[in-house]
């Protein structure tokens, strides 16, 4: 396997499914050339003039579409592990005997462990998107046809924008659609908030399919998805699951090492003058970073403080800063629960976007460098700052990227986690995969300490004469050593076998997963 | 010059400005191929990280912008008559030094007759637009150096996403912007509505510079044209004056003749069974389609009736159907008075639409075809149903198409015109410039009697029994010629020299106009 040594100091194989990779050159290093993909240039004519776009079947839908051994198959994952579509979509693909087709979801769930079986049986030859639990770890044991590629969210809407991913076929799930093809997850039994993973898709695939378990007469209103842009609408009696939106992250933190760092995280934006009128931040939707919520607006009120916009995914905790006047907007990605979901549709304050407007990072500017303050997460975070948010040390790929890559370019970027997990410390002399460079991530926050990066001089002195454990890195490595007795085992991996490979968010291979023996 | 007779009967050059021309094959002939136009790809590293994209100067922004002779630059006209920036715009362009630029606004106005110096000395090369007023009897007199292109709303989007007009740099006047160009029509003090008309030169333009009198801090919501679209934010202290938007066609009839065709068209809706519950209509602002909606409006109150939809150009008379709940939703693509931009901004059932949502015809289908019946305008009829919009019969050029040819598209076409003007007849033997084929037009409702083309079966069966004054085409021509004293002169045109070209809304050429003499 020939490869090179990217700019984050890391070996890239020269391809990656077979296509020429780009290593990773720097932040802001790689200069793209060309002009934006395009879809065919179609005709009204070719389409029913009264609008109604329905077929009786999925199956009906991808046939018409043209469906062909080695497609590439999107879908979104707005329900998360709610989700009911794609197992179904690929069940019938499978009956239609086609193979060899790559799945393009904007994320995949535990829910997706049944496309495992199609899989092994040839039918999808390989994912690239986020791979969060069973998919991840057959990914990981080397048991997928082709290579995994991680995108961020922005990632995965700049590879589609740019041509590199060409979606054949979308298949969208939509909680409301009209016989246009129309389609909002305002409303609806299943309705999930927003569509705007799908977006790219709807813009930039050959055929877009819509899938609804509620059609209404046209014009389905607000249209987040433009009917325009689709070719079909099916309806089946159900898409998806909203109550299982909330799985898995969407939960507070108990753990009182855990509330520390929500603390402190709030403590360093209130303390660091990022806290100030008009000010913005986003924060996910993990136990820590929902605690941090909690923190900061008892601050923000305190204080007489109001920011200007919040990032979601939303949560309630955020919805009830928007509905007590503590911030005037929220700018919304993905609604992580059914407060989210309700605030979207009933308070035009609380707005959807999209990874077009958000994260792409081949735009004219996104959200995500407006930003004053990202909370974030990570696996493991290195003494260079880099860190990971896809793998454990062993080597398992478990975890997608969502927007954490795009979110690294806020003013401040705060990576709150435990310093360690399960007695295996989470900061490390060098992390297993690199998802983000040192360079953007700006505080490590922890229970044992708060880092920041000595490049943000500027954070350094704001924080001079604060109570808060501010300190260098390294001593929170050897803190966390001592506990855990030692720095974690290094992953047993076989170096020659690539099972996925991780974008930066202009494209270029920022790093590679290896093998788990 | 070489051409050759089109479908429609009419003959077509072989060139346009010099480029190749598509003959006009008829309704839903013309297949396309190929791919959408698309921009070049970009780079968050080349934008401000703040999303600061304010400039000092239009000057400045256009010199960023990389402004050169021979360039396409276009501009909208959400401000009809009350625009202030196109003038300024070339002004600043002249002053540049700058040559030969295309100028292409989704329409032109008598308050851009200052353009005419800009034709006169090669700064503006040639407009591809609607040509209101001085601007089209500038073309018409073969005074302006390039041919004039006229397209329709949808045409104006197809041309620009199929790649047939390529534009550099797109100035787009915004009501309301914030720093990252996120804009919208619905606040500030030159307040029109919405930016429809803007969309595609966002989506498709190399450069997109935001004009404003009225920069917010970001986010600026809702996001009518998306920030990341755009390249540069210029403020400037007058953009338009909304007054002015109401100018012109926007007020009702009080002509006893226009009254009778009005409640004609509106009795012929009713009777014919169009008007149930759940149907929709578009009428222009013309005076006789405002009266038009008057009556229908009675007709649907007295039987208990309520639309799902109405078409806008909204004005006061369809915000009261909405408010009075007589409709659903009103799906506007542009507001031409005071009352339609005040209920967009405040009921969200009145939607804005845009030229790719309503129009585009080469997309997956479009709202057009799905509007029961369109009551519409021409300056010219002939007894094959063929109509006339952009010319008078003496062959002077004076009026733009806007939706029309693609309103051609709904259930049922109703043209309701007087059948003389000035006493020079509107139903003729041959149109003088055919912007729409017969085919597409059903009735046609004169104060002399309506006409139903013969084609349509269905309407002829169901007006059977009505009072309505119904008969063949040719007998109100006949009426009509008695009148006036016999048909109108054929213009005095020298048919050499072709001034401008009609598009149909595929691409294809459907007529020309020729230098009036």
């Amino acid at each position: 396997m020939k490869g090179k040594i990217n700019a984050a100091g890391r070996w890239i194989p020269e391809k990656i499914n077979g296509k020429p990779v780009i290593p990773y050159q720097g932040v802001g290093k790689y200069k793209p050339t060309g002009r934006k993909a395009s879809p065919p240039v179609v005709s009204c004519s070719n389409y029913p003039k009264n609008g109604d776009k329905v077929l009786p079947s999925l199956q009906e839908a991808l046939k018409r579409a043209g469906i062909r051994n080695g497609m590439t198959i999107s879908t979104h994952h707005h329900f998360r592990d709610g989700d009911k579509l794609a197992n179904r979509l690929f069940d019938t693909i499978a009956k239609m005997g086609i193979k060899n087709t790559r799945w393009y979801p904007s994320a995949s769930f535990p829910c997706h462990a049944p496309i495992i079986k199609h899989l092994e049986s040839g039918v999808v030859h390989h994912i690239e998107a986020s791979l969060n639990g069973p998919l991840g770890e057959y990914c990981s044991l080397g048991k997928m046809k082709g290579q995994g590629v991680l995108r961020s969210h922005g990632g995965r809407y700049r590879a589609a924008q740019d041509g590199e991913v060409h979606i054949d076929i979308a298949v969208i799930a939509a909680p409301t659609a009209d016989p246009f093809g129309n389609a909002n997850g305002l409303t609806g039994k299943s309705a999930c908030g927003l569509l705007g993973f799908a977006l790219v898709d709807s813009q930039y695939a050959d055929k877009v399919i819509i899938v609804t378990d509620n059609l209404i007469p046209f014009p389905c209103i607000p249209w987040q998805i433009h009917g325009n842009y689709v070719d079909y609408v099916v309806t089946i009696e159900d898409i998806g699951d909203p109550n299982k939106i909330v799985s898995g992250t969407t939960r507070i933190t108990r753990s009182p090492a855990r509330l520390l760092i929500a603390e402190y995280t709030a403590r360093f934006i209130k303390e660091s003058g990022i806290m100030k009128d008009g000010f913005s931040f986003q924060a996910g939707a993990g136990g820590i970073a929902l605690a941090f919520v909690m923190y900061l607006k008892e601050f923000m009120k305190e204080a007489n403080i109001k920011a200007r916009f919040v990032r979601g995914g939303s949560t309630k905790y955020l919805v009830e800063l928007l509905d007590e006047g503590l911030t005037d907007y929220i700018l919304d990605g993905q609604t992580f629960d059914l407060d989210g979901i309700e605030s979207m549709r009933e308070n035009p304050h609380h707005v959807n976007t999209s990874p077009f407007t958000s994260y792409n990072y081949h735009g004219k500017g996104n959200f995500a460098s407006m930003v004053d303050a990202a909370v974030l997460g990570a696996t493991e975070i290195d003494v260079h700052f880099n860190a990971n948010v896809v793998t454990h040390s062993d080597g398992m790929l478990l975890h997608g990227m969502g927007g954490w890559q795009d979110c690294l370019f806020s003013k401040c970027t705060i990576l709150a986690v435990p310093s360690f997990r399960d007695r295996i410390p989470v900061i490390v002399d060098n992390v297993t995969t690199i998802c983000g460079p040192g360079e953007l991530i700006d505080v490590v926050v922890t229970e044992k300490g708060i880092a920041i990066n000595p490049m943000r001089k500027d954070l350094l002195k704001a924080l001079k004469g604060s109570s808060l454990p501010t300190k260098p890195i390294e001593d929170i490595k050897k803190d966390v050593e001592q506990i855990c007795g030692g720095a974690p085992s290094p992953p047993k991996a076989d170096k020659k076998h690539v099972v996925a490979a991780i974008q930066w968010v202009d494209g270029t291979m920022i790093d590679v997963v290896y093998k788990v023996l």
